[in-house]
C-alpha cells in the first residue's frame, strides 16, 4: 500500500473548492434527466434561452454594418481601458441616462457579458459570510456566483398570482445585519414579468429603510410588450444606490457577442469612491468586452433602427398570446401570461397529473412522449411549473402547444383522489 | 454623534475584501509617479505591453476577413457553449497539437483572453492558503488574481546573467506541502528569454519529483527571434500535469478581441476528470470569448501566412538589435538581449546613478528630462531595471535610445565612493 513506500511524492491533485462550489443547477437537473425524444415527432426545444437559436430573429442589418465598420477601421485592435473605451462608456451613459438618474461615463463599467456585470456587482459588494436577497423563481446565476464566493443566498417569494411581484413581507423578513445586497430582475428570467411603477417603489422603501443597496438586472430592459411600461428602478429612487446591469445580449440579440454593462447610480453618494474603485480593480482581473464590439456599440445603440425592437417585441408578444391562450385551456396548466422578456411560465396542478413526483419527471415524460422539452421551473428553485422560451418560430410554438394539450388530456386525471383524501 | 441616535440605519456601504485585495502593481507605481514629460521633447512610450498602439504592426489582412465572415454569415451571434464552440476548440487542438502532446477539441477551452485562462487555471488548481511559484521578474497578473483568492506567492528567482533562466535550486527550496501550482512563463515578460530544450527539462524535473502541475503561460508562444526555436512545455513531458495558456493577443497582434485558451495536457490522467470538470464549472461564471471571434478562429489559425507572422518576429527582432546595441554602449546600463516575445529589460548600475534611490526615480526622471517613459522593474518586483516594449516603430526605438543615452551619460558618476567605501 501507498503508506509503506514511505515519502515518496505521489501526483494527488484535485479540484478546488471554489470550482466545486460552483453549481450550475440548470445543468445538474438537466443532465440528470432522460431526455430521449420520440422517435416519431421531430424534437422542440423550448427551453434555450437563447433566441437566435432558430434564425428567425436575426439582429439588425445595422448591428451588423457597424461591427464590419469597427473591424475596417483597425482602431479596435489593441487594448481598452479594462472598464472599456471612454467613448463607449459615454455612449452607453448617453442611451440610458434619464431624468432623475442621469449618468456620465463615469458611471459605466463594460463588462464581458452581462454576467460579468452580475459577477462583478456581487463581488464588490459582497464579503464571505454576507447574504444577499435573491428572487425565487429566478435566474440562476445569481445564485451560482454568490455560493462559490462564499455568500449566502436567501431567496425571496415572487407571487404568481400578483403576476410575480415579490413577496415584500416575506423579503424584509429575510433581511438581517448581513444582508449586503438586494437583487431586482424585472423584467424577470424565468417569469416574462414587468413590474409596475408602484411595485418598484415599493421594493425601492424596503431598501431604503434598510440601507440596502440594489443589484437591479434589467438586461431585459424596454423589451416590454407594446402597452406595458418599463420603469428602471434607478430613477423612481433618490437615496438608494444601484448597481444597474445590462447588456446587448437579448434587446439586440446577440448574447454570444458578450457586451454587459453595469450603470452606477449613487445619488446620496453612498458607494462613494470606495465601491467605484472596487469595482474598477475588479475589471483589470481579465479585463473586460471584446475591443471590435465596444467599438462598434455607439453606433448599435443610436443607429439601431426603432422598428427592429418593434419587430422583436411584437413577435414575443404575439408567440406569448398564442402559447397563453392555448395553455389556459389546457387541463392541469395553469400558465402566467408575461408582459416582457421572452419566458411564460406554466403552473403545473401536480395533483392532477398523480403519475408524476415532480416537474422535473413531467417535463421529462413530455420529451419521451411529444418530444417537445420545457425547463422544469425546480432550475428556478420554483417546483411546479416549467419555463417556456416564447422566442421560437410560431408555428414550432403552436405545434409544442398541440402536443402539450395531447400530453396532459393523456394525463390528467380529474377524479384524483390523493393519498391525503384516502386517509381521511 | 452617530450612536446617540439609537438604532435608524445608516447607509455604510463597503467594497469587499476581495476588490480591496486585487492589486496592480503597475497601475500603483504609474499612478504614484510624477509623469510630466519634458514639453520640449514630444513623450515616447517604451512601457505599454500593447503592440498595436503605434499603428506599425497591424494584424493581417486575412484575420480581418475571417471576422467579416464570420459576421456575415449571421452564425455566430448565439451562445456558444462555455468552454467555447466545438468547431473552434478543435481548430485550436489541431494547431498545438505535438506529437508526444496530442490535443483534442476536449482539451481546449476557450477564454475570454489569457488573462481568463490564467484565471481559471489558477482558480482550479489551489485553494486560499495554498500557494504557488512565481517567477521573478514576472507578468503581475498571477500575483494580483493568487492574492485576491487568498493564495500565496512564493516568487522563485530569474537570472539575468544566465539569460533569465530560473534558479532552479532557489525555486525547489520554496516548494512545501502547500505548493499547488508551478507558473512558467516562456517566452517571458517582462525578459523577453527564451529557454532551451534543457532548462525546460530541468525544470519539468523539479515539477515531477515533487508532483507539482505547471501552469505554462505561452502567450508569446513561437514569437522567438529567427535562429532561436520555442519549445512548449508539454511535449517535453511524459508525466508532469500541464495548462498551457496562450491566446490571440501577441501573436496576431489583436489583445483587445479577448481570445484565450487552456490547452489541458494530461498524459498520466492525474488531473482526471476533475480539474476538467472544475475548469467547465468555472467557465460557466460569465461564459467565455466572443462568439464572432470563436467564429473565426479556425480560418485565423489555417489562413494567416507564414509571412506575417515571420514579419512581425523579424521586425521586432530588429527593434531588439538596434535597442540592444544602442545601450550596451551607454555607461551605467547593461541590457539582456531578448529572443522573443516582445520585450527587452536593462539593468541600472544604481552606485553609478547616485542621484536616484531606485528605478522608480530613475525612470520619473527619464521622462522629466527626455520624455521616454519605460516600465520600473520593480512593477515585476525586480527593483534596479526597465524594461523596454520593443514594438514601437524603428525611429521611435532610435530617438529613444539616443535620450537614454543623453540622460544616463548627464547624470552617470564614474567615481562612485558609496558610503561603504567612505566608512571603511
Ligand atoms: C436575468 C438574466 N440576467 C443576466 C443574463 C446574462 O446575460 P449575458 O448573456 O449578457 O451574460 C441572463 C441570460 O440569460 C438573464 O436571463
Ligand atoms: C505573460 C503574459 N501572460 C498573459 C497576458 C494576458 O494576455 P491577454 O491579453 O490575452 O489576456 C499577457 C499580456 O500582456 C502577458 O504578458
Amino acid at each position: 500500500p501507498a503508506k509503506l513506500r514511505g515519502h515518496v511524492k505521489r501526483w494527488d491533485i484535485h479540484a478546488s473548492e471554489m470550482s466545486k462550489n460552483t453549481l450550475n443547477p440548470i445543468r445538474a437537473i438537466v443532465d440528470g434527466m432522460k431526455l430521449t425524444p420520440n422517435p416519431e415527432k421531430p424534437m422542440i426545444a423550448l427551453s434555450i434561452g437563447d433566441p437566435t437559436v432558430f434564425g428567425n430573429l436575426p439582429t439588425d442589418e445595422k448591428v451588423l454594418q457597424a461591427m464590419k465598420e469597427a473591424i475596417d477601421s483597425q482602431k479596435y485592435n489593441g487594448y481598452a481601458p479594462s472598464v472599456g473605451y471612454q467613448k463607449s462608456r459615454e455612449a452607453v451613459a448617453n442611451f440610458y441616462t434619464r431624468a432623475g438618474a442621469p449618468l456620465e461615463a463615469k458611471d459605466v463599467i463594460l463588462t464581458s457579458g452581462c454576467s460579468q456585470a452580475i459577477e462583478l456587482s456581487i463581488s464588490v459588494l459582497c464579503n464571505p459570510g454576507d447574504n444577499i436577497l435573491v428572487p425565487c423563481p429566478g435566474f440562476s446565476l445569481y445564485k451560482t456566483l454568490a455560493v462559490s464566493l462564499g455568500i449566502h443566498v436567501k431567496l425571496y417569494d415572487l407571487l404568481p398570482e400578483k403576476s410575480w411581484e415579490a413577496d415584500l413581507q416575506h423579503l424584509e423578513s429575510l433581511i438581517d445585519d448581513k444582508t449586503t445586497c438586494l437583487i431586482v430582475n424585472n423584467p424577470s428570467n424565468p417569469c416574462g414579468s414587468v413590474y409596475s411603477k408602484e411595485h418598484l417603489q415599493n421594493i425601492l422603501s424596503v431598501a431604503s429603510k434598510h440601507c440596502l443597496p440594489i443589484l437591479a438586472d434589467e438586461i431585459y430592459g424596454d423589451m416590454v410588450f407594446p402597452g406595458c411600461s418599463f420603469h428602471s428602478l434607478a430613477p423612481l429612487s433618490r437615496d438608494v444606490p444601484i448597481l444597474s446591469c445590462g447588456g446587448l445580449a437579448k434587446r439586440w440579440l446577440v448574447p454570444g457577442w458578450r457586451v454587459g454593462w453595469i450603470l452606477i447610480h449613487d445619488r446620496g453618494d453612498v458607494f462613494g469612491t470606495e465601491i467605484r474603485e472596487g469595482l474598477v480593480k475588479l475589471s483589470q482581473r481579465i479585463l473586460g468586452a471584446c475591443t471590435i464590439v465596444q467599438g462598434a456599440l455607439e453606433s448599435i445603440l443610436n443607429n439601431t433602427p426603432q422598428e427592429f425592437y418593434q419587430r422583436a417585441i411584437s413577435f414575443i408578444k404575439s408567440n406569448s398570446e398564442i402559447c397563453y391562450s392555448a395553455l389556459s385551456t389546457i387541463p392541469g396548466l395553469t400558465p402566467v401570461m408575461p408582459s416582457g422578456a421572452m419566458y411564460l411560465m406554466v403552473g403545473i396542478d401536480m395533483k392532477h397529473f398523480p403519475e408524476f413526483k415532480s416537474d422535473v419527471e413531467f417535463t421529462e415524460q413530455l420529451v419521451t412522449e411529444q418530444s417537445v422539452f420545457c425547463l422544469p421551473a425546480t432550475a428556478f428553485e420554483y417546483p411546479n411549473f416549467f419555463r417556456i422560451v416564447v422566442t421560437v418560430p410560431e408555428e414550432m410554438m403552436v405545434e409544442a402547444c398541440g402536443r402539450i394539450r395531447q400530453f396532459c388530456v393523456h394525463h390528467y386525471r380529474s377524479q384524483c383522489h390523493d393519498s391525503n383524501e384516502i386517509d381521511q
